[in-house]
Parts: C-alpha cells; structure tokens; sequence
C-alpha cells in the first residue's frame, strides 16, 4: 500500500485546461478532485447526489435559480442534490471537488468531461 | 433553503477545545467537519469507511502501522477504512474532515468525541 499525500498546488500544477478535474485520492465511493475553472460552466444538476465545492484559489460564484453563493478560497459549499446550479468564474479558479465514482460533471454522460487520476 | 458557505477560518476561531469535531456541512451522508488538534490521539481504525483529512493549518502525521504519512496545509490524505492509524500533532493543528454522519471518531461509540454542527 501506497501511504502518500496528496499536496493539492503540486497536483494543480501538473496541467493547465479548465473544467477538466482530475482525481488525486478516493473517500469511499466518491473521486476527490481539483480542477482549474475560468468562465461560466452550463446549468446542470445532479439528481442523485450532492455535489461538494472547496475553494482554494479565486473566487467562484455558485448560481442557483433562488439565490446565489460567492466563495473565496477557504469556504466551502455544498449544492443540495437535485439543485440546479452554475459555476461561474470570472477570473481562475481553482477547487478541490468530491463526488461520486463516474459521475458526470455536467449532469449528463453526453456532456461530461473525462475524469482521470493523476 | 439557506444558501450560505462555510468559511473554514471563521468556523474555526468559534472554539479552542481539541480533539472535538464541529459539524460544519454535509455531503450526502457524510458529516464535513473541521477540527483543532493537538497531541496524539489514541490508535483506531474504521471498519466500513475511509476516514479523510485535509490540513488547512499545521504539520500532521498519520501513523499506520505500516508507515506514517506527514501532511502540510493544502495536503490530503484518506486513511483506506480497516486501517490502524493514530494522528499525532507536535503542534496545533487545523483539518478538513468528512466521515459518515453519526460515526465515532475513535471507531468506538464509548470513547468518541460528540460532534455538534456550528
């Protein structure tokens, strides 16, 4: 077994494409993620499953149809299962996302970025 | 709906006391927590779940019976459930947590700590 930490800025700084996360570690059946947002990511939903938000760099707003959440880096936010929701990011940003193993990012298997490890 | 981030520096300047997990949000069926560390604390494992830690502050070391891992802020790691570890922090320490709701952060309900959200 591979006893290793992830350090998230040293994973960050392996490549440089937005809304494509990559998967640093695993917490049971969910991929734990950082990915480099810049602009707005289309509205979606995740019907099964809350979708979980840490800001580490930049400053992300969270669109939903009744209201809005702005973090900064060091706040965190979890979108309500079934929330539909829209990441916008007017300069980069980067998170540190969990969701489930082979969940779409888009809501939509169609649409979905691949997620790979590295 | 409250539509509102948890800002981890301020949840953690709310309490002094180590060892005492505070609930700060929820992902699926999961407790997210933050928590003040200091010390060492006692070897246990989680048969049914990865145990996930996340240093916002500090140097802390996991040791496994197999070998330790040391995380600086910004560095995750899951402790793979059914395995022995014991966090120890020389200094004190802040993390990210996310456990099961309701699971006792000793592995044993006799000893755990009670977690209250804040």
């Amino acid at each position: 077994m591979s006893h290793r930490p992830a350090n998230l800025s040293e994973k960050l700084s392996t490549f440089s494409e937005y809304w494509s996360p990559k998967i640093v570690s695993h917490y049971n059946d969910n991929d734990v993620m950082v990915v480099k947002v810049k602009g707005a990511f289309q509205w979606h939903q995740h019907d099964d499953t809350d979708d979980f938000f840490l800001v580490l760099k930049g400053t992300l707003r969270i669109e939903m149809r009744d209201g809005d959440v702005t973090l900064q880096p060091g706040e965190l936010f979890v979108v309500p299962k079934g929330v539909e929701h829209r990441p916008v990011a007017e300069e980069e940003v980067h998170l540190l996302l969990i969701e489930p193993k082979g969940l779409p990012n888009t809501g939509d298997e169609a649409t979905a970025a691949t997620k790979v490890a590295i």
